[in-house]
């Protein structure tokens, strides 16, 4: 089917890209009109603004918008409901918060415009891969454009989880996990890397060895093989941990529902604690073992 | 080549009969007969006591050790110390305690007999698809009995972690991971299932979708799915956690090391407080709110 897209940054190209190889046609909008034209040359029908790619798809559209979650994502959805007509659908690939679907949708329900949230698991290497994806919102749209997902996905790799936001909401859970698992494996080679065997286990073989039977295998595991296979104990990684929102809104939705995710919740504060080594919470700490009485130095317990 | 196999538990059984179809001679003792008989009957060389276990190996001899962990193990490699040669090599595959390993290997290397610990990991899965070793130990005997391990294990799926100590060390380490990444799956999971959601997920579909190209895919997440398709929302299922000990040493390790895992630690506790849900914890807290005020009522907040 014919689809447009907006939004060619990572992963949006690799998504286009996947739409043309499965014999889609693609209609592509970006900001930057040299991705927009690369894109052009392998197939795809490039257009340069959202009147230009509306016009070029015929009722009823099917829009897959593919932009940083947030102010970028609601003008383009925002722009999209000024222009498109009833019966068409638009689809947020982005890492938007799943209450955003939800207002967004009853939104566009309003003039008749479908919208679909579709979380997007899978990275850099969905390209080669599939993009695992978990969609929210009306199931009859769903169906109609299903042919899209599987596009998208690996074999079975794609599934309708409910109303508007179910999508995202899975997606966040889903890195709320994530988050939780990358942290047991680091803890666990932080171990090993104190231990007695520090020298004489090297960490990318023993990695290599637990995805060959260990309870622990995962994909995760495998690329921290890739990463200790680049560096063997990671000296020329710098050890500040970023987040990218979907840690957060697993922990707020916690605390919505009541639900104790204490593993989840930790994953997120070490990383907050991962960019600040020396911050209030140890010099108060620091501070207050010095008012007990003289423990100043640094070997004190 | 021949080995000894002492313990024919579900794990010392299969391992046995990994043994036997990799075309090895196995010279089987359990403490009850009757599974000594059924490996007979499967080619294994039934014995009856140490003494003859011992009698029908030719020196160099090696014998697995596959009991229960703490006494049982320490009888029986005690006892083999006392009937062994110099040269002879035991292996414990049991879940030791990697300092036992330490001291053990002290003890027999004084009567020249060597020691190897091996940590196994793959669970009941592993007569199918081999067991991940992971071995510690001297380095020559490891080679001399190389082909054992590799009967047992998948392919590339053993390797030698260091000096004595460093195989149950490692397989350690392991399952304190696995502990994390257990609580991590349970965590997000029982986020969807206290979701406005929870009635459209099918918590198996889920976890299947995410196995074909998320980034939390892994083997426990196919073990979920497992569960989720016996039981769909595990109501037949008891919420008391056990635990093996494996996570408890973990963080016994982190104390003596000064290594922050406060995930895995947090995941074992995690586990304690699943079998304490009106622990005294919980009701000294429910007994400091009632003192704060009148917060006597269960909706109290």
């Amino acid at each position: 089917m014919k689809i447009g897209m907006i939004g060619l940054g990572r992963m949006g190209m690799s998504m286009a890209r996947r739409f043309l190889q499965g014999g889609h046609e693609v209609v592509a909008l970006n900001r930057s009109a040299e991705k927009t034209e690369q894109l052009a040359e392998e197939g795809a029908v490039p257009v340069y603004s959202f009147k230009e790619l509306v016009h070029s798809l015929e009722q009823p559209r099917t829009v897959w918008v593919m932009l940083p979650a947030g102010k970028p994502t609601d003008a383009a959805i925002t722009r999209l409901g000024e222009l498109l007509a009833p019966g068409d659908t638009v689809i947020d690939g982005g890492n938007t918060y799943y209450k955003d679907d939800i207002r967004r949708s009853q939104e566009l329900e309003n003039k008749d415009i479908r919208y679909l949230d579709a979380g997007v698991a899978g990275g850099a290497r969905g390209l080669e891969h599939g993009y695992c994806l978990m969609v929210g919102g009306p199931i009859d749209q769903f169906k109609r454009i299903e042919e899209i997902f599987r596009a998208l996905a690996p074999q079975d790799g794609y599934m309708h989880c409910g109303e508007a936001g179910a999508g995202h909401f899975t997606k966040m859970v889903h890195n709320g996990i994530e988050y939780g698992m990358m942290q047991a494996y680091a803890e666990g080679f932080a171990l090993l890397e104190d231990s007695p065997y520090a020298e004489t286990i090297e960490f990318a073989d023993l990695g290599a060895v637990w995805n060959r039977g260990g309870v622990i295998r995962s994909w995760i595991l495998e690329l921290a093989v890739d990463a200790f296979c680049k560096n063997r104990r990671l000296a020329d990684t710098d050890g500040y941990v970023d987040d990218s929102g979907e840690g957060r809104w697993t922990v707020q939705q916690a605390v919505d529902t009541g639900t104790p995710i204490p593993v989840l919740a930790l994953a997120l504060f070490e990383r907050f604690s991962s960019r600040r080594q020396d911050d209030f919470r140890n010099r108060m700490l620091a501070a207050l073992r010095s008012e007990f009485g003289g423990h100043t130095d640094e070997s004190g317990q």
